[in-house]
């Protein structure tokens, strides 16, 4: 995989080795990082010629830098096709990275997730015009800086195999490569605390400063959340105190599917600091973040409830008194007709908001419309439970703000109506209290409150024929089991109109 | 989740909903796509206050549009707070999303990865200034035209839960949401191609017209290599033709660990697509790279194996063959040395290579050094198989390429020796041919052809007291078993010298 636009004038980074590592390595191929990626088969290095391939394919007047993990495999791949390359005449360089201490006594230290450092620092130098030896001294010095400590809690499956599970729910392995071998230490997986302090305390002491780099490598298929949990008790902890930039977390260096997670730490000064923070246009690549603490803003005013200013409207303390009266005395009738075609609560549902708001009747600010509105939204909103309690408030609520936009009555009312039916997601015909809600409020334009009544009275009683439900728990339902029932929720929008009409 | 940088003369775009679907909902906050993102808990909607906090924290002079995704709870509860805000005079616009095409015919279809669409071209409006009418209408297009389809072949694990294990090796659901809940069907999973074909068969009659975004959304711990197989294969389908943007593979709307994926899919026209293509700096958001065929590059010259100018030297010719033979001749002595402390086969690997060094003699250019350990090279490179191989070309390779740099033998050689041991990985006193070819280079610059012989002899009979070997297979036994036996590498070189010596 090589990048599309090569400026040959600029030294070339070339990175690879086997496949199952994605997005390492094509995905890290681009602007400000590598110019070409060689990709053998999954866990397999690549062949002599593919690595020489990539090498004369991008290798401009300047030369061109490998970057390779230290693996038997690749260290021989790669280095006899640099070797080739240089007999060819070409100027190539190589930097083998082993940033692995799982094994502290390891002659050769395998290398992991820390190779992403190398290739971000030496392909910034090489996109910034640096000659060979100043990419290859600053790679090296990543290199050499870099220490990374692996946790998985399963193996990687093989493309064509099954997967090995020799570990047991709650063990975990400390200290594992890339490629699904054993890690070094088998333990019972601890809380993220204990665990960040357990990885934490062995990589602290390979790395001197307090100017750290930290990158959080995903290895497959931990979650987004895991990864994040685990990020965060990383920062906690001592090592963490000493990181001043974060690249992460983010599947990097991956080994398939292991569900599983390494840390990566890299001491910076101005150079390799620039080198990391430089943004590059590709989408595996997370950028590296300063680490900084969240800024916390208040709680915005509009939260803490209105106060609302009493005030006395004989007619509407009279229509809202009576109402919330007669739908205390259909408790019983209502929670019956519900006990046949839903869980029997609708009536105590009508009831608990009459009595929420009849309570503190002298309260409300009967005198405002729009005020009384926002003041009945809150209440039920408070004293109904669910999405009934919900359901209430945004019909209040919407048709205060209609009456803040000029509406009356009607209109607001109205504005309730679609609301109610915008976002509980009912339409007429779905057998709820919108079928008796929406006739009445319709009718309402007319100003007889007779004939408001007699819409809701007629609009309930269409219900108990209606087929089947398309929201609310009635949907659920077979139809037989509903024929000749009305809804409750319209059955008691229509005990309220009867009400109203008679005040 | 709030931008930390918020420009109050610009529409705010808010989102949000249950968590688990990370980097969805507050991953995707920033410039150009949302300005706040409110996040229940683990699958549940968030409380109707915490939206209302997050629309009162963002809204500037110019309004709010919500994004919300077709559940009922988030319905609900984002539709209150929108109410709310409403009533205290904020202008505030609802999008609902329901892309999910698993039920063809749910009233309704939940919203899932297309959300994606409407948060990128809602937030890129935004963020040109667009008026909330405007955006609004936008994003109320992009997501009546969005539509996504599901498949998995396991649930996900909700924090504190035992995954649920409904399904068995092989199967899978297709027309799945986010949650974890069933898919619509149980099938046995297809190869790629055929689940392709069967995902986008169904998606195809669902959008018009050859100008369409695709979207392929990792639904938590499908790996990098599955997703790219998958995408590679929709592409291929008769949908995948008609796609000209591609978003992904990524994890955009996951559910957990849930091991699937979903594809979506939205027309477009020019402002969509213009929304969709432009940058953010935003890491969870992959791009959205316009389909182009790959540019192919043929593979570059000088692998193709140098063709050498035969040329004769009787020195040289007098000493490759005396070498060549003296190695054949030991092949069963050096076989039986490995068969102690290896797999016995050192002795065949030396005189493989002697062996086809001698079979084109007179085929090499033995007048000229630079070119002769080129051939010599690229010979044993083909004749032995392995890292012998490798290592044996990587010596030669390097001293050609010293030759080329003015160096006469001895540096030549030394320079392949300091190859050897960089890629090789061994180093002096690992028990390998370097203990024995080391003392040799070194002794050739004193121009005595039998002092370099005793250095390899002495340097060969070291290794039979080695300890232990860093590198090679005989690292992998216990001392007890090597001591007094020679290393064989380090035998044949001994071997080699002796006979160099006596020409």
């Amino acid at each position: 995989m090589l990048r599309a636009e090569l400026d040959s004038s600029k030294v070339a980074v070339v990175s690879g080795g086997g496949s199952g590592h994605e997005p390492a390595h094509a995905g890290f191929v681009g602007p400000g990082m590598l110019s070409a990626a060689v990709c053998g088969d999954v866990f397999a290095s690549p062949s002599v010629d593919a690595v020489l391939a990539g090498i004369l394919a991008v290798k401009g007047s300047t030369g061109c830098l490998l970057v390779v993990k230290n693996y038997a495999g690749d260290r021989l791949n790669f280095g006899l096709a640099a070797e080739r390359a240089r007999a060819l005449g070409h100027r190539v360089e190589t930097v083998i990275v082993s940033d692995d201490i799982a094994l502290p006594d390891a002659k050769q230290p395998r290398g992991v997730a820390g190779t992403l450092f190398v290739h971000k620092i030496a392909g910034h130098a090489a996109e910034a015009g640096a000659p060979l030896e100043d990419v290859a001294a600053l790679a090296r010095r990543a290199a050499a800086a870099a220490k990374s400590l692996g946790i998985a809690v399963s193996t990687c499956t093989i493309p064509g195999s099954t997967r090995s599970e020799r570990l047991e729910e709650g063990q975990a392995e400390l200290g594992l490569g890339i490629h699904g071998e054993p890690g070094v230490e088998r333990i019972a997986l601890p809380p993220a605390g204990a665990l960040a302090r357990m990885m934490a305390g062995r990589l602290s002491g390979t790395v001197a400063g307090d100017r750290l780099a930290l990158l959080v490598n995903n290895l497959g298929s931990a979650s987004a959340l895991e990864m994040q949990i685990l990020t965060r008790a990383v920062l906690a902890t001592d090592l963490g105190k000493r990181v001043r930039l974060l690249i992460g977390p983010a599947p990097l260096m991956t080994a398939l599917d292991m569900h599983g997670a390494s840390l990566s730490v890299l001491p910076l000064d101005d150079a390799l600091e620039a080198a990391l923070v430089a943004p590059v246009p590709l989408p595996a690549w997370p950028g590296a973040v300063r680490i900084a603490p969240p800024i916390l803003r208040l709680i915005p005013e509009g939260l803490a409830g209105e106060t609302f200013a009493p005030s006395l409207d004989p007619v509407t303390n009279a229509r809202i008194s009576a109402v919330a009266q007669a739908l205390i005395a259909a408790e019983a009738k209502l929670n019956a007709l519900d006990a046949k075609v839903g869980d029997g609560d609708a009536g105590t549902t009508f009831a608990g908001a009459a009595r929420a708001v009849l309570d503190d009747l002298e309260g409300l600010p009967q005198a405002d419309p729009a005020a009384l509105c926002r003041a009945l939204a809150e209440r039920i909103g408070r004293a109904v439970g669910g999405s009934s309690g919900v359901l209430g408030s945004i019909f209040f609520a919407a048709a205060a703000a209609a009456f803040a936009d000029g509406a009356a009555w009607p209109g607001a009312l109205a504005q309730g109506v679609a609301r109610v039916q915008a976002y509980g997601g009912a339409k007429p015909g779905d057998r709820t209290l919108l079928d008796a809600l929406i006739p009445a409020v319709e009718a309402l334009r007319g100003g007889d409150l007779s004939a408001v009544a007699e819409a809701a009275r007629a609009g309930a009683e269409a219900t108990a024929w209606m087929d089947r439900a398309g929201a609310g728990r009635s949907s659920y339902l077979a139809a037989g089991d509903l024929a000749g029932v009305q809804d409750p929720g319209a059955a008691g929008v229509a005990e309220a109109f009867a009400v109203l009409a008679s005040v």
